[in-house]
């Protein structure tokens, strides 16, 4: 596992280096997520989930993003999938410069699904274009059903809201159909994917969306 | 209830504004408490719970900052206690000159304590002096007690770390010794309150450390 030091690039160029990445993952047919949220939501377990379900099925490669530590990208690395730990200089989000440059250290030869764990953060990250194809929020329930209001941005560039650790739902006051109906409010057109990473009870439903999304990226254009 | 619109000022002066916001609440006794955390880890039930348990011993005021919304504030005013929500612009931090117009817009004559509820974001509040006495950081259970190895500088900044949401212990893989070793490794003066607003364990300690605050914030110098 490598651990890379970061520094991000002009932001004015970004769009255009963003557009450039995914020109190319897309002719690599690579289908690279942006995972956004609060520290603490979940991602590195969903990521894991993921990683174990899908054994055999499709290839993985993750990119860590963070401060400082690499402790996600060993759990990672842990399971068997490839995994690259990046530090943003103390920035709180990923641009596409960057991303890049996480991605050039890993051999993404037959790699299908490639996530990109942001800095968790539910301000920053959600305004630079990193590349992706998808971006994918995820809102833990003992965060509360109140983020879309205060967050709003994060969930309007967001494709997909998984609401994860639903198992914990008996001891948290979160209301589901308000957190949706919140979400929908700001963006009518996100998919929703209410999850528990531990229990298993929903990832079905958000891995057979990611098969399909990697299906649908490698057949147009 | 007021909503203020603010815009960062010059960083370079940030210090010195800080400064002089602290030597005002110090002549007028009035304890300044920033609370840093993540989205969603219990800032405003926490604060909720302190200005219920406290009424009648000390006059309290909350200072609401967020991207968007006045849920937060909203809440604080429906305890009868004195709240105004700023907005910051889309920035994920406050700095003194916000901390400071925001306070001007709120009697502070007989307050003790005052609470600026901060950003949630572990990452660029902390690398802003606001003006307030104390940086209080809660963490909440279900973050995990790995936070301290992926956001140095925000337990290095804080005087204290409440850990939050603690009756939900049984509910996560979180270990406590774990996360107050790994705090005070980074922090070996940070003082530590684990407790829950919720069921008011560990609330007893938390608020004799707010008084025993205020009183000398009071008597010194």
């Amino acid at each position: 596992m490598q651990i890379i030091e970061l520094h991000a690039s002009v932001t004015e160029s970004n769009d255009r280096d963003a557009d450039a990445l995914r020109a190319e993952l897309k002719k690599r047919g690579v289908l690279l997520l942006n995972l956004m949220s609060s520290p603490g939501s979940g991602k590195t377990t969903l990521i894991s989930r993921v990683i174990r379900d899908l054994q055999g099925q499709v290839r993985t490669a993750v990119l860590e993003a963070d401060i400082a530590s690499d402790t996600d990208a060993r759990r990672i690395e842990s399971l068997g999938a490839m995994s690259v730990q990046v530090h943003t200089d103390g920035m709180c989000h990923m641009d596409a410069g960057m991303t890049a440059r996480g991605l050039a250290a890993m051999d993404l030869d037959g790699v299908g699904l490639a996530f990109l764990e942001n800095v968790g953060n539910l301000i920053c990250p959600a305004e630079f274009d990193t590349g992706a194809a998808k971006n994918v929020m995820i809102l833990s329930v003992p965060e509360g059903d109140d983020k879309p209001l205060k967050y709003p941005l994060m969930f309007q560039t967001s494709d997909a809201l998984v609401i994860t650790k639903t198992d914990a739902m008996p001891y948290f006051t979160f209301d589901l159909d308000k957190a949706v109906l919140r979400a929908r409010n700001l963006n009518p057109e996100i998919r929703i994917f209410p999850l528990s990473a531990k229990t298993g009870e929903g990832m079905d439903e958000f891995e057979r969306w990611l098969l399909a999304e990697l299906a649908a990226w490698r057949k147009n254009g």
